[in-house]
């Protein structure tokens, strides 16, 4: 049975739900048992911007808390040796490495959310395969920073060697203040300057300069891929392809012209592109080097007259290579990224850098190269001209613009081409998911036994016979009963649930077409629920509606809208610890900014028409049940419309729309 | 007829509201002739807080938007002599004068809302009389900045000598723009630093200082209050009162006591309290300085072991004196309180300063003692200590603590005492109007012809009728058809319209009661109102009261709630221009903060337990109607209860609450 027959002794139209919610009202003394609270997590900033927090928080009370002190006096850290960091440890004390620690970041250099194998240097490390966390080593310690999420995997997959820190739990210090905690005054603490943006290495360096610690930048090498050695998977070299103008709607000149009017007005002559997903959006190009995301890593620089991208050649067809000659973008190998921005300086181009994304190994060579340009013209010139701060723009000398990039705005308002693809893939997936409901409920009640993962293995096979699909667009979360209490849970072969007929199932997933990304969570019971289930879920069904319905002015960030998708749980001290909405890429990440619909109010990026942005209200009942029901929303200029209109398996209201 | 029949045709039902809300949904194709959109205003540092904004704004698409360049080319500047312009311009040359330009603002020393008239001199110097305007006078010029609620006015008021500058229309400068504009570069800016800010004046002087001004501090004399001599009033001086505990709740000693805690946790041995609600809540004292404020002019040093009351002694009856005494409170002059800062200094006290309200003559008194101090500490320790900015605490020297006032928050968090109080004078408040009400529908029915005036008047008749009467809580806004689309609509006894059975008329008073302070606003209509206006009445309502029955999880801050006042408007394109909820004293200022609930998102305050803030959307249509339904509310723990839940006029559900 689906989620409509779920709702339905309530029903969901919005009149009766109204008369719901008063009815309750009237019960609040109960609510002293309940008190109403916000869980507020401290934000990690070295890892997701906030509009990937949903696949970010910790999801339970029941963690442990005990001080990561305690941890350590459980663990003898010298009782094992590691191979691993015996050869790390040995790398220390190289003439030009000459450090006292080593941080080994989640990241590649793009701040990817999801990475290439070759890039898990973290994973690797520390055998650690969660998808958030940090390792630091020291000479004589090994330390491993995840959240909530990750605990018990952690614990199992850490050898002894390792001191898990529990990140957000009363007690327990971060990377940086660990580091002034173990390290004797005026330590030099190595990271990859590739892996950190740059905000994020300027943050690391100002904490632990208070106790007069330097943070070293190697640039040479990263040091865990020196013993990582031939074990180390190849960087993949997957065929990129032209993402066709069927698809992308506009090409790439037009995109290149509007980026460089935005250059001229910002009094620069270059940027800079890192992040993956908006080089592909740029160049109207597709890769198959990262699971879930069509990117392929590369640089781009783009200058008033030209552009050049850094990228391995063996991926570029010929196809690709015409493409990028009609816009008059050169190729360069990716490696050499570092001598062409120096070159830019040299040159006294201005480059704007994002120093929110771009990594530091790129903003620390501008600005030394920068530094240079400036010693050669004073001593030219007998004056000191404008430093690396760019106050005001000089035209014959380089200065660092330092803005959000304009290309992730442009990517997230989707043209005519890119909404029709995008309302074009959500049919055919709402299709597979209407055939893969109908065999699940089939399945259900004639008691065959499925876990999660084989129930998540048939929907694939569903979507995998939709015309242009590529791949899922993030790993599914298939949660049966209590393991949909589990934010991110993802069921792993030997060790998930099978899907219980008598408990709240929850299905999060998505895919990747040639035309567009999906990502949608039902919610459904095949028996008979219970009082609370039904109650809980109309009242997340009426957030889900009351958000789908908003209208509201130009120019209001998402935050405004978010309490309207909480209200008919907080009227009983329910709420949910994650955000409402994140911006959805177009054939591309499934994850992307600068939008976002959060409880969190740093965000003030306005919802634009053409912003696609998901709606997942939900609600979690640790070790019984989660709820959770997502549609992505387009924005639209007067009002907001879901844009699985036609197809879309649980909103009523949009069937007639 | 009253609201409540107004509204019945379509039923105040929450039920039947959403079902109106559908139904209009699906008329969106007009909204295309009806855009939705925010008007943005430029906020005026310089005078209220946020939550005073609903009385700020413009009202009207009609303002003019004429630069005020092309304005000053049709105003001969010195065709006429205005008297009190030349004596003010001839003091500028004085030895210990020697400005270039003087700037007058409308506040007191307190940052007061209401003030009294004595220190009405900007008034009196530009003779134009609405609450909000500053004046700026240079040697050949003379402008005046004021908002769109007063361009009008105050282009009847001004002589020609003035510019009227009207603040915020396109190409219209700040003062501090203009005054950049006008001077010669190096030219001295003057001001009596008691009205500014600290804050404000630290701003000014940076703008004014790219034109290489100086910004004068003119401690000595009030430059108006020269020239002003016999015809000023008399600073007010009638009897201070003791706010009796039956009334206030906690004694004056819990409440130094636990100010006391603050200062000695934030690090500092002694506050500054200079806004008057403040003082007046902190020592259970009241006053009649000023019209609609019950409070006193006065300053109030606490010091961990003292402190030291700066008001005119004449005020202080032998009650009051005993009052302080208990208290351990002494009395000093008003004027000495400059002295005393600079002692303060001088014997090591470290000061909490809130710059955002303290004057710019006590914090700069207090910066050059401790400078003083700084450099006989030096030359004594042969070390530079800390400065005034107080990064580190040092017991052995003074340092500024810059922080908000704890004093606000304190005040604005209600006991049960001051709770009961508001609810007692909201109840005989609640009387007052229903007899108002009653006589009103009856004189309208019997077509009497009622002004604006004589009707405001008539209920002030009615109130003053009540125990603990003491005074209105500010103008009451009486405004009939277009009249009530002016949002801070003042009638005026010549010039006002009737009461028009046939229109709209809106309604926002309160009064000063001995136990607490109340503002309502209702509209109604007498005859049959348009299909139009029961449209936007019902939205308004519906806005109110999805506001007042809001649950929210602690720690929200009131812009999160903003939206739920609103979203029945947005859905048809609609908004307010206002803020939709500002604090409320008890028995105190009509106005107050730090709590808001505004679409501004600044104001990250959260809404705590025992606060009240008035809930009241509104709607106006220029020229034609004005709607607004305000009530008071008290934010409780779980749930928020308007407070006039037995005799509110209008909020049916409530009745039943």
């Amino acid at each position: 049975m689906n989620m409509r027959s779920l709702s339905s002794s309530s029903s969901s139209s919005p009149a009766t739900v109204t008369k719901l919610a008063l009815s309750i009202h009237s019960s609040f003394p109960t609510l002293n048992l309940n008190p109403i609270f916000f869980y507020k997590f401290k934000s990690n900033k070295h890892n997701k911007p906030p509009f990937f927090s949903i696949r970010n928080c910790t999801t339970s009370n029941s963690i442990s808390a005990k001080p990561s002190s305690q941890l350590r006096k459980n663990r003898s850290s010298n009782s094992d040796s590691d191979p691993k960091l015996t050869a790390l440890r040995r790398l220390f004390s190289k003439p030009d490495v000459s450090i006292d620690a080593y941080i080994i970041p989640s990241q590649d250099a793009h701040q990817s959310e999801f990475i290439a194998q070759s890039y898990a240097r973290r994973k690797y490390i520390s055998a650690f395969t969660g998808s958030n966390g940090t390792a630091v080593v020291t000479n004589d310690k090994a330390a491993l920073w995840t959240d909530g999420r990750y605990f018990l995997q952690a614990e199992k997959q850490l050898n002894s060697n390792w001191i898990l820190m529990r990140a957000g739990n009363p007690g327990v210090p971060t990377t940086s203040e660990w580091l002034n905690e173990v390290l004797a005054p005026g330590a030099r603490v190595g990271i990859d300057p590739f892996l950190f943006t740059s905000d994020a290495a300027e943050e690391l360096k100002h904490v632990i300069s208070k106790k007069n610690h330097e943070l070293v930048y190697l640039y040479n090498s990263n040091l865990v891929d020196e013993i990582w050695k031939e074990a180390r998977p190849e960087p993949p070299n997957k065929p990129v392809r032209v993402h066709g103008l069927k698809y992308a709607g506009l090409d790439v000149a037009s995109k290149l012209s509007s980026l460089r009017s935005e250059l001229v007005q910002a009094g620069s002559s270059a940027i800079i592109v890192t992040a993956l997903d908006e080089i592909a959006w740029l160049l109207n190009l597709r890769g198959s080097d990262i699971p879930h995301s069509p990117v392929v890593y590369a640089y781009l620089i783009v200058e008033i007259d030209g552009a050049k991208l850094f990228i391995d050649n063996s991926k570029v067809t010929e196809e690709v290579d015409d493409h990028l000659k009609k816009a008059n973008i050169e190729i360069r190998p990716y490696n050499s990224i570092v001598s062409e921005i120096e070159n830019l300086a040299a040159r006294g181009s201005s480059l704007w850098l994002d120093t929110s994304s771009v990594n530091a190994a790129i903003v620390n060579a501008y600005k030394a190269a920068c530094d240079r340009y400036y010693q050669n013209y004073e001593s030219k010139h007998k004056t000191r001209s404008k430093g690396f701060d760019g106050s005001i723009a000089n035209s014959d000398v380089p200065i660092a613009v330092h803005k959000s990039s304009p290309v992730s705005l442009a990517k997230a308002i989707k043209n005519e081409t890119e909404l029709k693809g995008m309302q074009e893939c959500h049919l055919r997936d709402a299709a597979a998911l209407a055939q893969f409901w109908d065999w699940l409920e089939k399945e259900i009640t004639n008691d065959r036994i499925l876990t999660e993962v084989e129930v998540s293995d048939k929907l694939l096979e569903f979507r995998s016979k939709q015309a242009g699909f590529l791949d899922t667009s993030f790993d599914t979360i298939s949660g049966s009963g209590p393991n949909g209490a589990i934010i991110h849970y993802k069921p792993e072969p030997g060790s998930c649930s099978t899907v219980d007929a008598n408990k709240l199932f929850l299905l999060d997933s998505g895919a990747q077409y040639v035309d567009g990304t999906t990502d949608i969570t039902r919610t459904v019971h095949f028996g008979k629920p219970t009082t609370r289930e039904k109650e809980c879920f109309t009242r997340v069904l009426q957030g889900h509606i009351a958000l789908d319905q908003a209208v509201f002015p130009e120019d209001t960030p998402g935050f405004v809208l978010d309490a309207f998708a909480r209200s008919f749980l907080w009227k009983v001290g329910l709420d949910y610890r994650h955000g409402t909405g994140h911006g959805v890429g177009a054939a591309l990440n499934v994850h992307e900014g600068p939008q976002g619909i959060s409880y969190r109010y740093g965000n003030l990026t306005p919802l634009v028409n053409g912003m696609i942005v998901s709606n997942e209200p939900g609600y979690y009942e640790d070790h019984a049940f989660g709820i959770r029901i997502e549609c992505p929303d387009t924005i639209l200029l007067d009002h907001q419309v879901c844009i699985r209109w036609k197809f879309c398996l649980q909103c009523g209201p949009h069937l007639a729309a």
